[in-house]
């Protein structure tokens, strides 16, 4: 068995991927696969609606908010934000906390003015800005709730005159939050939600249709609410796998029940890059994010020997994003707390083995 | 067995399906499934750049072209195809030929100007209009290879003064034609090519990056160019089962193997709608669809039930587009002959049982 810790497309439960192959031979029992169906069957359209109802569900979402499941990854939703919410002449506001922070920023200029409220770029974002002004005049005041390679979270969401947007592609359904307290959330499937290929786009129905220019179709969320996400051909897949995993989350005992074991992974996990002699962590210790946890070694040139242990040990998607280097272990919802024991044995039996073998330390 | 009429997302073939299946719980051996592994893994690099391959290969396409899967199905590029190549005071000519022609024209019109040169709209898009000029000072001329919902194809492309621009998305890799003298040719993967969810855009490459105006990432085909469809996360598994149904094209012998068992499927469909007293065909005779045949019964009223007495032979998804009615045999690539075979002897049974039963056409 391997243990998954890749940053995304990332680890989706066993019992999911089983019931989706499956689904890929036999959708439902109707001796078609689920890949060569018509997105307007009975059996599709029950999939879409239930992943729609989970979503509402898992958050408690009040009536007053659409979810939509789209193409395009999160980064269409960098511009069809600001496509939808952000006129010309108007301003919003970004908290620039990380890669994605930035790339969403740059998408925004295309259709608006952008206040950078706050930035932690000079630091390599090692730590989430707090010390910022929202503008009451801003459209909207986007946040990225969890930098995926920086390893930050943000831990309590600022309260906000304006409505408060998030990238959530990372941490979402991962931990308990008031999500009635956001004017748009977004996410890409791949990390907590399902495979890649579909996003989810959750809005507050007052904010739609509120821009003044002429939006096409495809990049319209009017439209693909009006049309239940099925304006074209929705990724029938993606949204299928995601409607599964969204069930096992629910089977789980919900958000409430993720978070506990997340922050219980989490919590070993960090102990021991504290404990252990050889590692240490990346940034800030309370803006620690609870899906992308950062580390290096005390010795970079250990670095690559401790890659190749862990992944004698099964441990796999352990390397570090480039801007940060060392190691990233994404422990997002499907990652068993045995998968971090066992990563936290590995650390532990080369703090041993380094230090009985000191040659190997000076390689 | 089922035999799948369907129009899209449509048949795939059974050996794909068994191998996407395959790989859902262990790809390649690795110990981990498709839907969770990083795009950016070595394995999965090279079934994008086999399924781009296989692309150039099947079609022949000279190195002056790019080939791209892009997220957002077919009607993206309804937009992003005059976002990249019409400038706000330029003129793109366009074809009507049915539905999805109209609906890119809709969107160029958010871009640019519109030329529509000829229309079959009042005919209810029963044929394909083949008197027309194309503008020396278009910036392209759009026409829809194949029109899904009507049953009708184009069985000669004209020849273009300017870059020609086909929405081949329900006949692609079904005939032989010659590509390289295509500007831009994109298509939906969910009819000839794959499952839902990943669009193709194969691209001149003197074409790209010659607009004026400024572009957002997600939308801009010179980014997606130079990151090889990997901008973002690409829609992985539809990517995949894409190139697996390529490698299944080339081995039965490439398109024009396809073209020939296609021809011979199609002639033996048509050959019994005209022939059985029952059926008519639906558009002129001349612009017959290879890929969607579309007829009617002389008697509407006994429509639904040929529709029952199909279903109970396993003939699924032969219902037609409620703009035309009647019916609509999609009989794509991974259909089998004997799947057409079985639907023409469903044909001559019902006309033997509804002759020798009178009342039963009466009811
Ligand atoms: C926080 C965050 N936002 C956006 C993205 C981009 O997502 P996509 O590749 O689906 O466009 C990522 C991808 O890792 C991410 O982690
Ligand atoms: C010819 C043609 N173009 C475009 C489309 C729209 O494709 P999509 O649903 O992928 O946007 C279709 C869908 O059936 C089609 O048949
Ligand atoms: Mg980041
Ligand atoms: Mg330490
Ligand atoms: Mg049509
Ligand atoms: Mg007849």
């Amino acid at each position: 068995m391997k243990h998954n810790f890749g940053a995304g497309p990332g680890i989706l439960p066993q019992q999911v991927l089983q019931e989706a192959a499956q689904a890929v031979i036999n959708f439902n029992n109707s001796g078609l696969s689920i890949l060569e169906i018509s997105h307007r069957s009975p059996d599709f359209e029950a999939v879409m609606d239930e992943a729609r109802a989970l979503v509402k569900e898992l958050l408690n979402l009040g009536d007053n908010y659409s979810v939509m499941f789209l193409h395009g990854g999160a980064s269409s939703q960098f511009a069809m934000l600001p496509y939808n919410l952000l006129g010309e002449n108007e301003t919003a506001a970004y908290l620039d906390s990380g890669t994605w922070a930035n790339k969403a920023i740059k998408e925004a200029k295309f259709f608006g003015k952008v206040n950078v409220v706050a930035s932690s770029k000079e630091s390599n974002y090692t730590f989430i800005p707090k010390d910022y002004e929202i503008p009451k005049d801003a459209r909207y005041f986007h946040v990225t709730s969890n930098n995926t390679i920086y390893g930050t979270q943000i831990h309590q969401f600022p309260e906000s005159p304006v409505p408060l947007v998030s990238d959530m592609s990372s941490d979402i359904f991962s931990r308990e939050f008031d999500a009635n307290k956001f004017g748009l959330i977004y996410a890409g499937a791949q990390k907590n939600m399902g495979p890649a290929g579909v996003a989810l786009v959750i809005v507050r129905n007052d904010l739609v249709g509120t821009v003044e220019r002429a939006i096409p179709s495809m990049f319209n969320y009017k439209l693909h609410i009006e049309n239940g996400s099925m304006y074209n051909t929705p990724p029938v897949f993606a949204v299928y796998v995601s409607m599964l995993t969204l069930r096992w989350v629910k089977a789980q005992g919900g958000i409430k029940a993720m978070e506990k074991i997340n922050n219980e992974k989490a919590a070993k996990l960090y102990a021991e890059i504290d404990r252990n002699t050889l590692f240490k962590g990346t940034c800030a210790v309370e803006d620690r994010s609870r899906m992308n946890v950062c580390f290096v070694m005390n010795s970079p040139e250990q670095e690559k020997e401790f890659l190749n242990f862990a992944k004698e040990r099964d441990c796999v998607g352990l390397k570090g994003h480039r801007s940060v280097g060392g190691f990233r272990a994404s422990i997002y919802n499907a990652l068993p707390l045995s998968s971090v024991e066992h990563l936290v044995k590995a650390m532990q039996d080369f703090e041993k083995i380094g230090s009985s073998k000191p040659e190997l330390s000076m390689k």
